[in-house]
């Protein structure tokens, strides 16, 4: 069974390697009669292109998104709706001697051993530049919550290597976090974090880091315990991520060195809607949203191909070296907060839907 | 869709709330001819049981486990296996002032909203009662797995909330983490893990921590890009558990300090198998296991049911107090080890079969 | 990926083999709330349990029912809901000769190869006992198909060998399928029907024919095309039934002889409400229920089991000769009537529950 | 939850409308290092495809495959393979009355009621045009069943009305098949019953009839029951298809006739492997292909787009008379042979995937 599926009622099928003709999406499960414009997918794909900034890969994509099927006259039909965006800049030269050599930490050693063959150009289909259909799909799902309320969802870079901004989750802004094009909200960090990220990529290395993430207005009552956890799909949606190591809600691994008398959120009577004290919750409580804002934290390992010499080895197993070429970004987490955005709206909209079909509501 | 399947191949449903009459698991997909004893199976649950301590809860509970389908003559015939463990200590009454009162940061209200009904003794499927079945099925997955090699799979108590065990997961034995009832397996810092639970539990409050789990021997090819990655599918086995709030694998978010260069895990000819110098990728690259030792770790946070007179509000919103009676967890780690191990085996149990099905081995 | 799973959003999941302790089912999925007494689905399961009448089984088999899981204070929990039967009357003795041999055009022989092991006691897995658990997963989906309006399902045998009853679909009532043991509406050829049972029980030989059911009240929009078409899931739901095989829904293959203009169901304003002259299409266009009576037809082959001697092999695949013993149906027909409504239903409370999750209503 | 995945472990997932851009599949699951070819995937569809032969619709599309993903220097990578045909011929004008008028027996008002929205020209997502994807995807489905052996599928049309030709399925050779238009490997019987079909055409009309297929060849234990045995999956798969009305595996309907006595399979010895003599069971045993001929029959109603005034409603429910346009088939089952090829192929070769996942070969 291929794992190119994610979700249950709404569906996202993904497909497409680095360098081959296209990388695109069929979702299946999205509701009927949503307005959609191509130009409200392009603005999300192009938040996530490359070549965007001075600190992205130089890989120049347009990424244009051409829409097969599922919308009629503007609306969604109910029907399976496939969108595709061509590879266009694909200069498989740079990847000549990754044809036989395996990069340390990146897919080409397990691609290869697991499948018998491998599409050895740029990563094949373990690139990122497979995201582009998550997030296209990532917009589909912020219009099929709008039936649950008026839902908004925000990610931003939080920390690069040790370089961290404190802010307060319920107060993000979504024009803060594109006001620079490191896509950190206080703009002080940022313009830290984009010289940190610069001197990286001239040394030829790589940094990562952690992007947090709200959802605020999300209802009560998303997240099919025991398995289908809000936090729990939330915890795979993210994990799924390229260079994804970590994943934490709430008060994460910070709140294990609390006491439970400390570390829980008391209930209070807020004005005809139960609230509570504190979110060290995270908005999920026993797998299931509770009406705070759903707080999540995703860290990001440094880029695995650099332009360094490392030690590594061939496809007959010999001990070499490999000084990797081509257009890489030495900081994966700006691209990332569009991404990350578009799988919470993923896992949202589906646990939506699955309420409303389970419980009616 | 109610969300108590975890699976896809080797599939584990379970069932069951905290004090109705039986908790129990459907495991479908398990491959036919595997010895299986009941004696196997109870081991186990003993690991996982109530009252095996004096730093568990005190609920009495055996946990007789039955196995009412799937075994013919000590072999499991590759039809579904059921087993079944009754509820026998079920003193509703103590959860009485909790049947109109939300426990707070507990599932209480948002299974209320949900559903607009709860079991309300005892947190009834919210209860870690529920996970009886996922150690159960774990037995199964360990069995299937022997297909595949002999993969160890050990898990144990790293952290007691700032109390820490620094230990080498590559060498952690499975009798060390046993020898004590914190399950530690550094006898010294077992020692003072179990003073500070036991001061927890007498001031009726709680701790959490971290688990950390090792699956050694695991071959290269496990894990299905780019949705059910195998970090994916472990970092939602995990934080389906009750209690869990973050997830790691390798270096986690330790390793997102790391520049690129010093993160990487050089490849190297290890004697007619490629191996790793270092392990920060965890055993899983690109999704895809890479045969060395797959190495998690799991932040759990407090137990919410404290026995401590706190803040919420009852079924009509209005504002309250509850103290909590009942046998409670003072810490859910140690009893959360064999859950971790059980979970771990069923995610690796689950990909090698659909390794073999797509990939023929 | 074992098949013991129906059903994408109100999922069903079977256990047990027939001389195994138990039968069972989860229902996993069920809208919660729903009034529910172990009454009403014992009432079911003595519609379809061994030694109900002089034409079935004299297997003595009570088929009491108990819910493990789900139910609280009457009412569902929107949790899963686990429900047993124990085996109680195994004669396994009965089946010594079938140890070693091979019953021609029984499971027998394919669970051998496909498992390399078979409970041979009464057919194990593939024995009709399994279908205990549908029954009962089958109160539930009329429960729950209430949110959807008030649809009534009746299924009867509409023919036996070639003794055949010619009834109007849109008015078979149920008290008349129960009015008598062979479960025909039609008093005087029920009574035939019940004769040829008896003769062919009586000669040691089993007899086929056709189960015919309907569903009328069910709204418009029940279905998933392209794969999931209403059709589809109820020819995969009745040809999962033990001895099942064929299908058809509204003209079926006679259908096949009449030309477009005659074979059209022409649409009509029916006062407020679209309608069709003639019903050929069964009640489903494009996949979709369309309002109309939904009308399927199932064959059922004559009884495998018979108590001849016939030629075989054994385990060694060399050539013997069988005499079954045991209790067999003469004819599966009577206690197939309350199966089939039951897949009927899960199909429909499916869809149901689709059709509320995608599209809100 | 969208209905437009099929399988489990080979999985396919179609879009496209008739009118839109494309039309195309995703398929998942599919085992690497499969030679695969455009040259062989247009070789099936061209069978498949509109305007072939003087008895299908005139519609002229060429239906020219592009794969965008999944196959790299000629062999699949075990990654979803992605393939599209642009929609050409779309004369959206014919269907101009369509826009407010539902064609009887379509699938026009069911769409328009489940979704409140259709795409009315051609059908729409209704249009067998959407079975271009599952052509497609059952090229691959034969290359992923060379593991299990040399499986020759092969269906005809064995019907037209009733004009029948009776056939040994043991014998039918593709090329006896492929001999004439109307694809019925009786010579003579394929002359009227193209006359009988051209006839209908003529007369604005249209007719339906029955599709035979075989597959040679199975190994022992495909399927999973009890709820995937390979009839239930096969008569899913079969009523998914448009105009399907009925589905019969072996002796389906007609085998009802029989006493259990004549209608059983008695098995012998046939030299180191276990036969049956006959085959009513039609290659499946217990839901378990058992090595013979799987044998199974489709029932396709007539088309319903005859071009002839009916009697009909608009979308405002009220009565009127609606006389179609267009190109349509006046006999749908030359080519829903390959179709049906492609179907029987897709389950198999799912099966076969899912019984080496979980049994090991």
């Amino acid at each position: 069974m291929g794992g190119n599926t994610f979700g249950t009622m709404f569906r996202v099928t993904t497909f497409g390697e680095s360098h081959g003709p296209a990388v695109g999406v069929v979702v299946d499960g999205c509701p009927p009669r949503l307005p959609i414009t191509i130009a409200e997918i392009q603005r999300e794909l192009d938040r996530r292109r490359p070549g965007q900034s001075a600190i992205t890969t130089q890989r120049r994509e347009l990424d244009e998104v051409e829409i097969l099927s599922g919308v009629h006259e503007g609306l969604t039909l109910g029907t399976p709706i496939s969108m595709l965006v061509r590879n266009s800049d694909t200069r498989g030269g740079d990847y000549e001697e990754m044809r036989t050599k395996f990069r340390p930490s990146h897919a080409d050693f397990t691609y290869k051993t697991k499948y018998g063959i491998r599409a050895w150009q740029g990563g094949g289909r373990a690139s990122a530049r497979e995201t582009v259909g998550r997030v296209a799909a990532g917009v589909l799902a912020r219009k099929a919550l709008a039936a649950a309320g008026a839902i908004d969802i925000v990610a931003w870079v939080q920390r690069v290597q040790d370089l961290e901004v404190e802010i307060d989750a319920a107060t993000v802004a979504r024009d803060a976090v594109e006001a620079n094009i490191v896509r950190c909200p206080d703009a002080a960090t940022a313009t830290r974090m984009i010289a940190l990220i610069d001197e990286a990529r001239k040394a030829g290395d790589s940094l990562g880091g952690v992007v947090e993430a709200v959802a605020r207005g999300v209802p009560v009552g998303l997240g099919e315990p025991v398995f289908d956890k809000l936090e729990a799909d939330l915890a795979k949606a993210m994990l799924s991520l390229p260079a994804a190591k970590g994943f934490e809600i709430g008060s994460g691994f910070a709140g294990t060195r609390l006491r439970g008398s400390e570390h829980n959120d008391p209930f209070y009577d807020g004005g005809g809607r139960v609230r509570t004290r504190g979110n060290r919750s995270g908005g999920v409580q026993g797998g299931i949203s509770n009406g705070e804002d759903i707080v999540i934290r995703v860290a990001f390992k440094p880029t695995a191909t650099i332009l360094r010499e490392q030690q590594t080895v061939d496809e007959d197993g010999h001990d070499t070296t490999l000084k990797a070429r081509g257009r890489h970004d030495p900081c994966v987490l700006p691209r990332a907060v569009p991404i990350v955005e578009a799988m919470l709206a993923l896992v949202l909209a589906d646990h939506f839907l699955r309420q409303r079909g389970q419980c009616g509501s």
